[in-house]
């Protein structure tokens, strides 16, 4: 959210009610050479991440994005920086982000390009702009890139989020620059991108000052707001860059990263787009828009995995779970994104079970290895990010799969899993009949938002269960031996299978598309929360509705009266 | 929420956008003689709850509460029975919840009542609903007192989470009664009332198969939903009673609650309203509508306390303790339910800081006592009603004050906390300047749904600040103290005071409602979530986003069309 400055029109068309013109196709790949609003320059172990808004460069057209104010295509950039940061640049060990404006870091989210969206792109871009702050502080915490906010200027809303992202935040003290959340005076909205729940749960500031600081739209700045713990410290002018730089350095000495490795650059993905059919190396994609729903198959390596770190290395990219991960990342947000009305995902997985397992050892072996911790950890994220979406997921386990160790991952995060026990007796019936592998990596390496495995999600309230599992580690399973450990929801043989799945996708479709999104986000989170489910459980989903409501987002509304000088006109009851 | 019958009409007036007639005004108060919907007997040790709605005992005119749905009429009498088994009914040990038509537990809420409820009313319906069901809870796991749900037949949307709230779920074995979770396949919505949470946070329900049960219309019976954990057993019609009474007995033997102890009888409270001006013993309110806040005094014992449990039973609900709590409790859910547009609420306290110490410390002292016990514990319910209250919740703390101890909980629970330093000179300079007092009480007797205390959670993430606190306990903290300590938000003296007050409350009233209310739902609950707060926070949050879509709540969706033989018409995009 941000403050950004005042639109001299009124927000146009469309409400609550109203459909939006259709909105783009988003592509989330970029590269520092196309950047048009951050910049990223490496010297030595620091970066620095400069944000500098070009006011013309929105992703949609409708608005100026003023002040440093952002849209999903800034968020698109940053993501894309703190991802080759840790691909590309091993040799950074901290991360200074910083503003290219005068007295101004950033104004967070564009209003106006908020009060023109409709409520599924405001959701979306908020869910996109969490994960990516999540990836910082998943930098920060397990990839020795500690990131510093030096906030040249006043943070306001998504701004001063961004800033909550960081490890520390050092604010200017220039007599005028401030932190601030100004959603809920200025916009009757909430600081959404996680700005509440970090505020409380993360710097630990006292309830009653939360309070305040987030009805005051001026925000605070100086000893008050080091007192209150909204940042590490305020810096005059002349002595900024030297603390900066010396918090940096500081950061940089405890970092366990690589000396002298050799980064490993990210491309342009090989995708290929043919009519509802999308190919990447290992993943493919194939959409039924009459059924709303779309196939997609994960591709199990075709070789043995190289034999060391340094040949991994040589891999870069191509190392399959890398390759596979890339394509996963990608199509989850181009479909979430862009494929609103494909509700169901089915996910299936082709290729050699052991091949897999070799692979599932090595990230396991290897795991001192920055580059193949690096790829871990984006297997980790990609995962989350499957977890937090709001599609229905299902696994279908057939003959020639391989949901084995961090394959099966995929099967687990789903909804609900299906499993062919036996084979297709008039397609292949001399194919052998699928098996599922729990290997160690499911049992710790891939830690969903509340620091649960998804076998631990799975059993929660039954460690005997759980403990039945883990007398199975690295055993080829088979449907009986599945369903006997509550590994699938069902096993049904050749006759019955493909009926049941035909069944069960068109209920699916059928269902309200919001409630299957509110179940699923509750089902899918049991046991402990944690900041991170917090965030995109509580604080989303009331935001989410205050985005629905008239106050907010109404003709009359703060969100769409922002800039025109009129406040927004409020329905006083409380609910 | 509930699978009533289908309704011949079609819902009438209102959506989202349109004002509803304007709802009545709610009393709380009910007694058994007065009850149309619930029964209570009590057998010796064992009560039977038997639920058989009046279909025409609606609280609002409009609908027909068939098949043992429910609205907040019904529920109020239920929450009167749990109180009063409680209170009244100190030898009972278990208690059997059941119902009185054939075939038939409880169909939920009514959809009816639901369709053509505004937004606030489902809000708040849903609120008071989820309060109800976890004391219930409550009484199993704190008052000797576990709830059996004997289900005679089906248990439908929020008649099977009546049922989740009981400690035992037991089914009649009739070849067709069912469990089951409508709200998602038939209304577009969710089952809010702890329905998603429970099902896989208490019973431990697979999420696959939380997954299937809560698409599946019909439910489940027979072993699947023993099996599945969705009850605990399932038995048939010859043998159902006796297996009800053996599990009531069982439990009832496990039960601490006293032999042959004198009940404390209910009256109707003692209320007085007069215009805007409301007042019980002990607790007094007098709202402002123009500055939208309501003025709520607590007032202190007038004397000391009784000087031992025998004695203090004889006060009964005179007890200083539990006439306050019955008092708040009133006001709390009157001024929720009836005075919505009241959007701050400024709490004070008057009384004798020694006199209210000592019943603070008699509370623990006599915390063996199953009378001093149950006080305990309501007052502890009903500071947890305030956390979740979405109104903005000030405490002003002024010479003649009493925050201390017990007393002290209503300052903590609020959102901020404004201390006089010194005296008011003009009103009264001779005046001794206020002082707050930490309790031993307020370091543990008191917890919040996300079992912290209030201190817990105003010092979370700050060890050090607790342990400074803690180290005062039982010492009379001024102005200065309270604020180095961190426990008032801020303490100004008589010049700044009452301005300060003034522009605070003018600017809260200002500010967008649902904004508040999501920011408040956020600050107050850091650190841990429990089954509680995920309910009142995550699953409501959802409930209430679900509510305000079309999907569900417009013309043509999924509530509005219940009943008519058409089925919701869905806007298909996910977001």
């Amino acid at each position: 959210m941000s403050v950004a400055p005042a639109e001299t029109q009124s927000p146009d068309h469309e409400d609550v009610h109203r459909s939006p013109a259709a909105p783009p196709v988003v592509s989330f790949f970029t590269a520092p050479d196309r950047y048009r609003h951050w910049r990223l320059d490496v010297d030595g172990e620091v970066a620095t991440a400069t944000l500098t808004v070009d006011e013309n460069g929105g992703l949609v057209p409708g608005y100026e994005l003023k002040m440093n104010s952002y849209d999903l295509g800034v968020d698109i950039e940053l993501y894309d920086l703190v991802q080759r940061l840790r691909f590309e640049h091993p040799g950074v060990r901290s991360v200074v982000m910083t503003g290219g404006l005068e007295r101004m870091f950033c104004a967070g989210a564009n209003i106006r390009m908020l009060a023109q969206s409709s409520h599924g792109w405001k959701v979306n871009f908020c869910k996109f702009t969490n994960e990516t702050r999540n990836g910082i502080e998943d930098a920060t915490a397990n990839s020795g890139q500690t990131w510093i906010a030096a906030l040249n200027g006043t943070a306001a809303g998504g701004g001063y989020e961004l800033a909550l992202a960081c490890d520390q935040i050092v604010l200017i003290d220039d007599g005028s620059s401030a932190v601030s959340l100004p959603e809920v005076p200025l916009l009757g909205v909430l600081p959404g991108t996680g700005g509440l729940t970090r505020v409380v749960d993360k710097r630990f500031v006292r309830k009653d000052r939360a309070d305040l600081f987030a009805t005051k739209s001026e925000g605070y700045r100086g000893a008050t707001a080091v007192e209150w713990g909204l940042i590490d410290a305020t810096v005059p002018r002349h002595s900024f860059a030297e603390e900066i730089t010396r918090r940096a350095t500081e950061a940089a000495a405890t970092s366990k990263r690589p000396v002298g490795a050799q980064g490993v650059q990210l491309p342009q993905l090989a995708r290929e787009d043919a009519g509802d059919e999308i190919t990447y190396p290992y993943v493919s994609a194939k959409i039924d828009r009459a059924g709303r729903r779309v196939d997609i198959t994960v591709h199990g390596p075709s070789k043995a995995p190289p034999a060391d770190a340094a040949a991994v290395l040589i891999q870069g990219v191509d190392y399959w779970p890398m390759a596979l991960t890339r394509a996963l990342d990608d199509l989850i947000l181009h479909l979430r994104t862009n494929e609103l009305e494909i509700g169901s995902w089915v996910l299936r997985t082709v290729g050699d079970v052991d091949l897999v397992l070799a692979y599932d050892a090595q990230l396991g072996e290897l795991s001192d290895d920055w580059f193949v911790s690096e790829v871990h950890h984006y297997y980790k994220r990609t995962l989350k990010r499957l977890d937090v979406t709001s599609r229905s997921l299902f696994a279908v386990v057939e003959p020639g799969s391989c949901f084995v160790g961090l394959l099966l991952e995929l099967a687990l995060a789903a909804d609900r899993q299906y499993m062919l026990d036996g084979v297709y007796e008039d397609v292949d019936p001399d194919a052998e009949p699928a098996t599922i592998v729990v290997t160690a990596s499911n049992d710790g390496a891939f830690p969903m938002g509340n620091e649960l495995t998804r076998v631990q999600s799975r059993f929660w309230g039954h460690d005997d269960d759980l403990d039945a599992v883990r007398a199975r580690l690295g055993q080829k399973l088979d449907a009986a031996a599945a369903v006997e450990l509550g590994l699938v929801t069902m096993a049904l043989d050749d006759i019955d299978f493909q009926d049941e799945l035909r069944i069960v996708l068109e209920e699916r479709a059928s269902l309200s598309p919001d409630a299957l999104t509110g179940m699923e986000a509750n089902h899918r989170f049991v046991g402990p929360e944690t900041m991170e489910t917090k965030i995109f459980g509580r604080l989303t989903a009331w935001q989410n509705w205050i985005f629905l409501r008239p106050n907010a987002s109404g003709p009359d509304g703060a969100l769409r009266r922002f800039g025109t000088g009129r406040k927004g006109e409020y329905d006083l009851k409380r609910v």
